[in-house]
């Protein structure tokens, strides 16, 4: 039987593994190098590139093809955590367990840590060994993923949500906030995935739609977490999110009906994949992780 | 005769028009794009895209094939501006004659209105429709734009300015600081314009030695009116790596010889093109106007 802990375990060691490397290819190591390091090996779950690799597979392609390309959406996430966490946005002290990036360095480190992760993705997406000289839709994803992460897509979540501090949202202004600021990256890495994995139309569509579904799922689950989580295991504090007065899934519509809509997201997100065949079973145990997770 | 004057003012005309038209694409305007708009449209000089054009006009090719990346080059400018004046950094509170970005907006504002510049960058250097399309060369050149904005570039340049703040550097370290800040992009638009514009590997090289020398040759003019130049034409203090204790050529070497070196540099510049015929005449009279301008 597929074993869905083991298979989470042995990708995030090959996709640690490749940015180790990359950021060890330096001759020397900067101030900014460990700070790039600091973040990026702070034990993160790694889903955005797994689920990359996965779509990858699930359309009949061997996953180490993509690799580079999820390793850049790793860093992209990363880029926009160590940003979110500074003092004129959330003011987090604590990611992953450890102090953020501005307590353990400083402020303008930071910064630049981050735009440095953020431009060393786009070096990645740029190198033209990846995928037999694909070059044509090496570049589509690189705009695809400039799209997710970009002023219409992630970045635009990080205004709604600063903006919206202390005001009660609507389930529909929050579905958006959480689409933009989560789900466009997380579909953006599926559909990588499954582009240069070299999927059909079809394919890519069914998996683009399972992507929506999961990336909503895996949003309302880290709200739940929020109120309902172990600040031991998640290595960050609960409750944050009612004290900064944000609105949230658990806030707006209730603990219950919370976790009922990330039940439905998953199901239809399993529901999109249904004709896809074994290959797929990573993608489907990875959506139910998804609200199953305890960090 | 040629007039210099003329064609910067007309390439600047076509790169605004294209940058406005890229930011009025969206169907509704939002505070981050306002945010970029305000700081790209605060009338640079853009000389990192019209040396782009300029560049790919020396090797034979039209520049209008070549504005897109020319404009990503100056998104990539205005971020690192935006960015670099952020508190945490050089905390300054005028540029190019206006409010910076976190005075005119807030804080998180202009770290994610930088970061969504950067961002566009990369989309619009993987628009596929840009040059016949020449994927292969469009990646190359992405790669070599993320290497010079990046770690081992113009992000490692800012790290080095600002833990240089206060100690009196040799002439090399500040010569390193202000290629990996400055120079590395310069090159960097320069030899992009050499690609796409179809340069030979000999022009490619010539233009590449030129682009090294102006690059400097900007940056010690740069340190020379901060002495020297007046801040109504400026639009930001004079006076101000004084008052910050930053070595700077004059304070290194003197101003004497500081306007020597950029006297030098701009001989070398024009040598290593001189083989150019006079599609190249706006590269070389660039290399003046970089040391005798007044802003």
């Amino acid at each position: 039987m597929f074993d869905l802990n083991s298979y989470l375990l042995s990708k995030r060691k090959i996709i640690n593994e490749y940015i180790e490397r990359i950021l060890n290819s330096s001759s020397e190591s900067t101030p900014i190098v460990s700070a790039m390091k600091y973040s990026l090996m702070a034990g993160g779950k790694r889903l955005r590139p797994i689920l990359c690799m996965s779509a990858a597979e699930a359309v009949g392609e061997k996953s180490d093809i993509i690799l580079p390309v999820a390793c850049a959406l790793e860093m992209i996430h990363t880029y926009s955590l160590i940003h979110d966490d500074l003092p004129s946005m959330d003011n987090d002290n604590m990611r992953r367990g450890k102090p953020t990036s501005h307590i353990n360095f400083d402020e303008s480190t930071a910064i630049l840590a981050g735009d440095a992760l953020l431009t060393l993705a786009f070096k990645i997406l740029s190198s033209s060994e990846i995928k037999n000289n694909d070059y044509k839709n090496m570049l589509k994803i690189s705009g695809i993923i400039a799209d997710a992460a970009g002023y219409k897509g992630m970045i635009e979540g990080q205004m709604l949500d600063i903006s919206s501090e202390g005001k009660v949202l609507s389930i529909e202004e929050l579905g958006k906030m959480h689409y933009l600021k989560t789900g466009a990256l997380i579909e953006a890495s599926i559909y990588s995935g499954a582009i240069i994995g070299g999927g059909t139309n079809e394919q890519v569509e069914s998996l683009r739609i399972y992507a929506g579904k999961i990336g909503l799922a895996f949003q309302v689950a880290d709200d739940i977490l929020n109120v309902d989580g172990d600040p031991e295991v998640m290595g960050k504090a609960v409750g944050s999110d009612i004290n900064r007065n944000k609105s949230t899934y658990p806030s707006v519509i209730g603990l219950e009906k919370s976790k009922k809509i990330a039940e439905d997201l998953v199901y239809s997100a399993l529901k999109a994949i249904d004709t896809f065949d074994n290959k797929a079973e990573p993608l489907r145990l990875i959506a139910r992780y998804i609200i199953e997770r305890d960090k």
